[in-house]
């Protein structure tokens, strides 16, 4: 039978979850807790939620990112279909940007599988050194370390550490992605700094939720963020001038005087 | 000069809205804090962040959508761009579902900009016989009411209507919402109950908020709808039947037996 | 019953619009045939194979377009997935670029009714007054005319209007078309010639297509210069130096040294 | 310098491929030469121009498939962004459907690279165990071979086989991938015959293309399927009933009589 246990309808009711969406969920709950009653079919921990917002805080925006972009570039052309430019403004979520939580979250779920929680530091980097090993043999990048603008290290990193271990869920996948990049040190002498998408994917794993969450969660913070640019793009339009600015690169490309 | 003022970034320092995100946000504020925010450059209300919660809720999901078929049906081709699944279930979000909240607040702002908040019925009712006049001669739907399942009533619409006035966010275009269903009943002997859509239009535009924003929520809400869908696509999947079935219907097409 | 009659399958065999795929067409047509059959349920003549061929080209690529640039700024965070890329470039073919030729059509086809093929000149220029009014009255821009770069004539139009006349597609639409641009020029002093969406509006409309093929044909040339910008984008990169450039305009956004 | 080999624009001439668009191209070449002139920076020769078209039809349209339900199930909604709704139609092109031409010609490629053209069947058997291997290893799946439907042998392949022979373009790519076919068979006992995904992915391999080419015609193809199921849709729609049919199979789903 092709049926969903996510919900149904009847001409009086919309069930999710097997509550009545008018009575027992809209009026009663948030819009984070029906997201995870939703995704996972019941209410999270109050410790849960706390930590689902940080996620979603941290991926809403960071200004004018490619997603931001090619939102506000699909914009430019079908301002009729909003929904258009926020689509096109995720689709870059991949294994580069934001996506990559998802990624790095799935490395760690692997190299942390065999690990205890209080497994002694010496075992945590050797299974650093595997996780390197086979990302290296997969030829995929190491995730989770390194970022183009913030060299010496992201400021969201310490934050997003002391918020996990007061909510508890500061665990052997943070040691992990701690010891990729202390071992990364050690063996490449290269100092690549824990990023955020290190500690979001070691947030999801230590959690316990699966890596498709994680990217999951960065694709409903940035759709907020992205509604935050078409709105100021509708207000205030730099999607033709972006266009100029790259045309201008060109000596060839002669633009009429304006 | 291409900017935005939604944010800027330094090596050591991510800014939204003039604030530092990993010292001044994160940890700070929820996720609907950070995007209403980010969209309007300062934390809402009280009265606004619980009222935009009960519209995410409202949106986020409905059991098997045609957002959540595509979104599932594009998984089944590309498991490996969640992304791109989510996209393709928000890409419905038009002039017939979802986004259409957007173009019934187009027609409720438009509608009620000569109203003042106190106007007697009568005076509603003549705005909601010209919004309808409006929009037939614009060859466009009167948005907001009639629901090919709800025919006798959304059943959100009483909890919203509720709500709204709970939090003061039901005025004049509540009252010309209203007005358009019970105008349309009486000149047209046909009841078409105001639906869902309806609802948040007459929200938005009661709360004073541009009517895109109406879309905006839908598509946030519905984000998180889809990555449930997708998450249950991924651990006991109908993609493939929801294919299978629909190819049944065509005795021409002939599967072999399985 | 739920079917298409564009195709179904069997174990042995597919069958699109009633031919074999693999012994009927496979070898035997060409890409622009099968998908005008595919559309239409028959082959095309000549004169509208050519034609189409004509606007498809027309539509392929210009260099660093929007949609180009959605396309690589896509492509840069999901290499994987290279179909979410494509997509992204594509989803801004909305009202005003690309998607425009659909509107266009929609107007000429609207505004051309009561026209006969051989209509005086004054008929003429009176529908395209009648045009201007309804556009003016929907508060919708005259599509077809004017050109951001091309102010003083789009150098396809010519072109593609040699090209029509000689395949027999030059007709009242065209006339329409162009009395718009004179009537403008009379009626506002104000000289905006009409451009390519102007010309492929007119030619769908006088090879008597339907306005929706006007977009849709575009959606397909596009597609194939899309594929172009991506596979340069694969060998010889600019996503990120488009990024930094646009950071690079706000002098707050501070990159490290590279 | 950001800029494009592909083009440039000035306010009298496009430019692509260092061509005057409207003079030397339009009017001049049909849409598949300028598709690979523009992705490749010369036009093809006709035995490449022959195939690609080739190409192209094999990908254009097999009725109901899961694109086709996609794109029409978010036309349903946003009828007026038929852009979309062809988005949403490509977004499934992944690793299981269409994109796969690219998974299998990637494999096909580095499976093939050491192999003379002429090399007896016994090293090209050799080299589809270590391809086999290496897709065994990297937990991938073995692309180009099986299909759900077509279980006794896709019927497009003895077709493709023999195009790729007469225009020249089979060669140690088909040989390999006929020698998977043949291995799985032999070490497996299990007949997955070589269905259109492997003809593809050999094709591109042999005509000396990167694998990146056989996801992109896929696109460029279904583009021009999805434009005829949207046509359809349009005119005789389905939508609607593609979601009623899926709400029926799960009796909790209550519709009214209508």
């Amino acid at each position: 039978m092709v049926k969903t246990e996510i919900g149904y309808t009847t001409p009086e009711r919309i069930t999710v979850r097997g509550k009545d969406l008018a009575n027992e969920l809209l009026g009663q709950v948030d819009f984070v807790d029906m997201m995870l009653m939703t995704i996972f079919g019941h209410l999270p921990s109050a410790a849960e939620k706390t930590m689902v917002n940080h996620i979603l805080v941290t991926a809403c925006d960071h200004g004018l990112t490619p997603s931001a972009m090619s939102a506000r570039l699909t914009y430019l052309g079908a301002p009729e279909a909003m929904q258009a430019a926020v689509a096109a403004g995720l689709l870059g979520a991949g294994s580069v940007f934001l996506g990559t939580t998802q990624n790095c979250a799935e490395i760690l779920a692997a190299g942390g599988a065999g690990l205890a929680p209080e497994a002694p530091q010496e075992e945590v980097d050797a299974a650093a050194r595997a996780l390197m090993a086979a990302s290296r043999e997969k030829k995929q990048p190491i995730y989770g370390i390194g970022h183009p603008i913030h060299i010496d290290g992201d400021p969201r990193v310490p934050t997003l550490r002391r918020l996990a271990r007061e909510l508890g869920y500061y665990g052997k996948h943070w040691r992990l992605m701690e010891a990729v990049q202390r071992v990364f040190l050690q063996d490449k002498g290269k100092n690549l700094p824990m990023n955020a998408v290190g500690a979001v994917g070691a947030i999801i794993c230590d959690m316990g939720l699966d890596p498709m969450i994680a990217r999951g969660l960065m694709l409903v913070g940035r759709a907020g963020g992205l509604v935050a640019h078409l709105y100021e793009e509708r207000q205030d339009p730099i999607g033709q001038q972006l266009w100029d600015l790259v045309l201008a690169q060109d000596p060839r490309n002669v633009a009429p005087a304006r």
